[in-house]
Formats: C-alpha cells, sequence, structure tokens
C-alpha cells in the first residue's frame, strides 16, 4: 500500500482519531451520585460563587480547542470546515500523546471574521486554551489579536508562532554553532503569509540585523506599500522588514551576498545559482512542503553550509510540532491569561538549549519532533516565563 | 465525608471529569507521517471531494457535543455556563460509559436565542449530535425548533424529551399492569416547563385521554390564554391540555377523581388529601428534584398504587438516563439526520417492554438506571424506527 492507501486505511479503521473518556467511575449507584445528581450541584454551587473554580473541579484546566474555518489547511488551501477535521484531529491527538493536554478539534461552518471571534468568545467556559488552526492570512492575525485582547484564556494561532517559535530557535543555534553575531545576518524571507510574517518578526526579537522579503507580488519594498494588507505594512512601519533599494527587482537580486534563506512559500523557487550568490557559510531553510524552495542535496551541493526543510526525511526538520504541545502544557500549567512574546521567546531558547555545544553541528541545530525531552523544557520555560511576567490567573 | 465533601473532592482529584485519547499511535515517524502531514493530505482531500465522507474517515461519527448557556441548570436555575460545567461534564461521560459514544461539553457564554443557534450551526462539521442541556423555557424548545429544521445533524433537547420518554414508558408498563386504558385516564401535571409540556404531548401520543395542567400561575386553562407563552398556548391549541371549568380553581380541585398526578414542579405542593381525593388505584409520579411534590412514603399511606420520583432510593427511579445515551447511540448507528417522535416513542416502548409480564408489579414498572439492557434496546428500537422513516444519510 502507498502512503495514500494507508492513511485512508488509518482513518477508516480507527473510526476518527480523537475520543472521550471518563476521568471517574460510573458504575454504581454511589458513583452517579457523586459524579452527577445531586452531588454534582455542590461543586456547580462552588463555581456559582467564583468561576475560577472551573479550574479545580472541571476539565477546563487542561482542555485546549484546535479551532479553524478551513480556510487555509495544510497547503491545500480553502478546503473548508470539512475536509479540515482530520488535520484538527491530528493537532488534538499530537496533543495529547506528547503533551498529556486534552483536546477537541472544532471546525467552524464560517469564514466570517467576526462571526469566527463571536463563536470563539462563546466558547470561553468550557476550554482552558484555543489553538486556532489554518485560518488563512491576514484574517488570522486579526482573529487572533481581538481574541487575545478580548477573551481571559490563551489564544495562539500555530501557524503564525509555531514555525516561527523553531525557526527562532535554529537561528539561535546558527549563532552559536557559527559565531556570526546575528546582528550581522542578512535574512531572505520567501512568503509572507501567517508564518512567514511572524518568523521574521520573531527573528528580529532575537537579534537578526536584516531582514528583506519576496512573495508572490514580488519583492516586498515601501515603493509598493500601498497595495500590501495590514500586516505587511506593519512589518515595513515597525521596520522588521527592511526595504530594499530599487536595484532589487527579484529573489535572485535579493539573495546576493545574504546570509540566510528562508523559504515558506511554494516548490523550486531557489535555483543553485542563486545559493551560490550567498555570502559565504550560506543557510538554505526551504520549508515549502511538500515540495521545498530549493531541495537540500541541491542546496549542499550549491554550497549551503546549514540546511532546513519542513520534511522528516532530511536533517534540521523544522517542525511546529516541536513548540505547540509544551507551549500549551506551559500555559495551561501556569494558568495563563494568554500567551505572551516573552513565554515564544522562552520557548525557542529551551528548545535551542536543548542540544548541548557538543552535539550541535550544522545537521543537528534543533531537536528531533521525538525528542522526549522537548515538552518538559518547553511546558517549564514557559510556565516560569508566564509566572514571572505575571500573566497567571 | 457527607456527600458535599465527596463529590467536591472527587472532582478536585480527577481534574474534571472528562479527558480526550488518541485512538491511533503516535510513536514513530511512520506513525506521524499516516495520522498528521504528510499522509492527512490524502483523507482531507476526499472529503472535500464528498463532505460526507467526515462520516467514514473522522471522529464525527461517534461525536456528541452536549451544550448549555447554562439558564435553567438541574434544579438549580440560572447559574451561568461556568457553573454548568460540572453537569455537562457529567452527561458527557455518561454517554461514553453507558453508550460509548464520545462527547464534549460546551458551556456557552451567551443567553441569546439567535446567538446560540448561529453557534450550534456553525459546530456541525465536527459534530455527529448536539444534546442541548439545561437551557430555560420556553427559549429552549425555540432553540430545538429551529436547529432540527436548519441543521443537518440530530439535535435534541434532552430536558424536554428525556422525562418525557420514560414517562411514556412507564405509563404504557401502567396499562399492562393496571388493564386501565389510557384513553380512559385523567392525568394532572404539575409543572408546565420543557420536561412538563413534552410529556403532555407524549402521553397524548401513546393515547392517554384527559391531561389537565397546572403550574406556578395556577391552574392552566383556556380563560388565561392571552397571558401565555408560545408553547403553553400551542398545548392548549392543539388539545394536549384540556382546559378545565371554572370550579377548578386549585391543584387540589384539578386532582380530585384523577387517575395519575405527574409532577415536575416543586417540592411539597401534594398533601395526602391531595392523593386520597384522586380516583381508585391511583398512580403518583413525584419527580421535583431533589425534594418531590409528596414523598414516597407519604404517598403510600395515602393510598396511591404506583410511585414514580426521580430519586434513586426509592421504586420507579424516572431517570433520563435510561433515554438519551441509547437515543444517541441509536441515532449515531443509523446515521440518522434528525430524531423523530417516532424514534422517541420506540424508544419508550423498548424500555418499557424490558421488562416481562412476570416481572412487571406497581415497584417495578421502569428498568433502573444500571439495567445493561436498555442502552442496546433503546439503540436498536430508534436505529430501526430512523431507517423505517428513511431519515438517515
Amino acid at each position: 500500500m502507498d502512503l495514500k492507501e494507508q492513511s485512508l486505511k488509518l482513518h477508516k479503521d480507527a473510526k476518527g482519531k480523537i475520543a472521550t473518556v471518563s476521568k471517574v467511575k460510573l458504575e454504581t449507584k454511589e458513583d452517579l451520585s457523586l459524579a452527577y445528581t445531586p452531588g454534582v450541584a455542590y461543586v456547580c454551587k462552588e463555581i456559582e460563587k467564583d468561576k475560577e473554580l472551573a479550574y479545580t473541579y472541571t476539565s477546563k484546566q487542561n482542555m485546549v480547542a484546535v479551532i479553524t474555518d478551513g480556510s487555509a489547511v495544510l497547503g491545500l488551501g480553502n478546503i473548508g470546515p470539512y475536509a479540515a477535521i482530520p488535520v484538527m484531529e491530528g493537532k488534538s491527538i499530537l496533543l495529547h500523546e506528547l503533551a498529556g493536554v486534552d483536546s477537541i478539534p472544532l471546525c467552524l461552518k464560517t469564514q466570517d471574521t467576526e462571526e469566527i471571534i463571536k463563536i470563539c468568545k462563546a466558547l470561553e467556559p468550557t476550554l482552558g486554551a484555543i489553538n486556532l488552526e489554518d485560518i488563512s492570512a491576514p484574517r488570522c492575525v486579526e482573529i487572533e489579536r481581538r481574541l487575545i485582547k478580548e477573551m481571559d484564556i490563551p489564544v495562539f494561532h500555530d501557524d503564525q508562532h509555531g514555525t516561527s517559535i523553531i525557526v527562532a530557535a535554529a537561528f539561535i543555534n546558527v549563532e552559536r554553532l557559527t559565531k556570526k553575531p546575528l546582528k550581522d545576518m542578512t535574512v531572505v524571507l520567501s512568503g509572507t503569509g501567517a508564518a512567514g510574517s511572524m518568523i521574521a518578526k520573531m527573528l528580529k526579537k532575537i537579534g537578526v540585523g536584516q531582514i528583506y522579503a519576496y512573495n508572490k507580488d514580488g519583492v516586498v519594498s515601501k515603493r509598493n506599500y500601498a497595495n500590501y494588507d495590514f500586516l505587511l505594512k506593519e512589518l515595513l512601519d515597525e521596520g522588521t522588514l527592511s526595504s530594499p533599494d530599487e536595484s532589487k527587482k527579484t529573489l535572485a537580486d535579493l539573495m546576493v551576498n545574504a546570509n540566510a534563506f528562508i523559504g515558506v512559500s511554494a516548490a523550486n523557487l531557489v535555483s543553485k545559482e542563486m545559493v551560490k550568490s550567498m555570502a559565504e557559510n550560506p543557510i538554505v531553510f526551504a520549508m515549502a512542503n511538500p515540495n521545498p524552495e530549493i531541495g537540500y542535496d541541491d542546496a549542499k551541493d550549491a554550497g549551503a553550509y546549514i540546511c532546513g526543510s519542513g520534511r522528516s526525511d532530511y536533517p534540521n526538520q523544522i517542525n511546529n510540532v516541536l513548540a505547540f504541545p509544551g507551549l500549551f502544557k506551559g500555559a495551561l500549567m501556569a494558568k495563563a491569561k494568554k500567551i505572551t512574546e516573552g513565554m515564544k521567546l522562552k520557548a525557542a531558547y529551551a528548545i535551542a538549549n536543548l542540544i548541548s555545544d557538543e552535539e550541535l553541528n550544522p545537521n543537528y541545530i534543533v531537536p528531533s519532533a521525538f525528542d522526549k525531552r522537548v515538552v518538559p523544557a518547553v511546558s517549564k520555560a514557559v510556565c516560569d516565563e508566564a509566572i514571572a511576567e505575571g500573566v497567571c490567573r
């Protein structure tokens, strides 16, 4: 059987990937009188007096909803909420299997921004946190920002921040390995959607010097400012993205003498010649999925010093599975009201620092997705930071 | 420890009552590539072509959301969505433990009817069915009716129909036991909220002759028609409730010569004298919780032939746990698009018929909540009826 047949069979035989179970016994009248009526009424009355006690007496304390509208699923695009279910179930079971966090997938039959915001807010009572997922940019940014402001539980759009945290971890280790200060680095970013935008912001926060960007409309530049959405304008306004001079008309132009390339865009945009034109010891993270901007072998051939991709069959997989399970676990452990920039940064450093100086090498700058040390390290760092920042309930 | 302390401890120690688990293995790169990317994309694409395949490949096929706005929780009233969580978790785990149905509790932070309708509709993709719960009357009726019409999955408000199905089952067995035809019976109903209204409709459907009702505003009569909500007007319009003559001014007046009393109202409304005034071999179902309209011992003392209550410590517990788990299981087995009146009726007969002629006696007219035969019998009857009515997908 090929991968398609195997995957269809797995999903069909298992009848979906997620199930719910009871954490208490329900076998006798006495069990029923404690977990349900009449005993449950006492628990209700306690929470009625102080709704924060929902964190003590209910599953809210460990429950994350994975919420999408199906508008930007994987690399498949706007396939809608039904076709999105298998991906959301996948996220939910990853949260449970990797971090012990309970999670339910909710695929919404609306792509109206205001309605999505209303629904998420209405769902707050039973949820400990929300993982927004696969919502198209820049709507996802607007939805996430509104919910962070208007809700009292952590809301985190993984497509924006998950990859950005791992890329930041990778660059922290690039600096450790190459000894070249991040502030002296020039990075070329291909793709300015949800992931690309937040990668730029995160890299700037850890100290990267200059970031130039390219997207399907061409080189990102202040000259085209009027045509950009609010997010791209913001990236230019705040100086996250630098605006290149008029001579830079193509991606190839941008890459000349750059130190690093980061692709979250489309297959085969980068040639060997373009890699060869980069500065000494170039870094190439070609993360378009399933087919990267340039293949690992071609990039290495062209002289790339460190390569990373979204694929598990090559070194340095930039996999957001490294971030979100521990991040949610840490936020829930701390009873954090939100996930702050500080918490995301600490997650990036925790991931980077799992690799010792001895272990660190160009083929090993981020841990594997199955490294058992990742979730405990990330969750502890995130929890500690939440407490230090005073954002907990 | 008393019941309160025991129940609080149980909920605290268990950290809430519901958890989620993965139905597939996630231990290796290969597992991940089948259950998540890249393999999951093939499953998404199949569902994109035909959204009905969500029933084949996802947990939708077995997933029921228990949804409330916290406006009428147990006997506690409008305690809000946070305080309602323990009850909804209780329903969810009962669905799982008794019927093997997966279930998630969702407590909504809104009591706006239109908003609740919108949210439920938006949640359709991941859900196999919706169990509305503890929403105040008559809003609950409006919400349920709209959702049944506007959604493509079963929507069932347990407070309305759960108790009514068990009361109907009990009356089916009252007829078997007493040989008195239901059409010759006069029933007095105290309480015309969600449960009371649907009990009246259901009893009428199984053939009960006359039903008079009483509620907190007094005897229900066409003379006060203008003051009633749409539901009570409907019950009078369609002849479900009979309108008594002017001489009947109190509950006591209604009960003179009645064959049965059904209470879903408030404690201590019924005296021994009132029971004594009823026709021969009176039937008294006093179901106000936790304190009934009249206690079992007093009712028996006053000559009641068959007594029923909501309590597990007396005979004939009218417990909706008998209905909803099997009902949802049957509807999901059939892939029914809705739960029809016929399916509810068949559930009532299935519950009644579990008791053989030999077993049937005044202290045993409904099975126990832990009778293992109930869920298989109810789910089969409901599934068969759904198929017979052609309401399946």
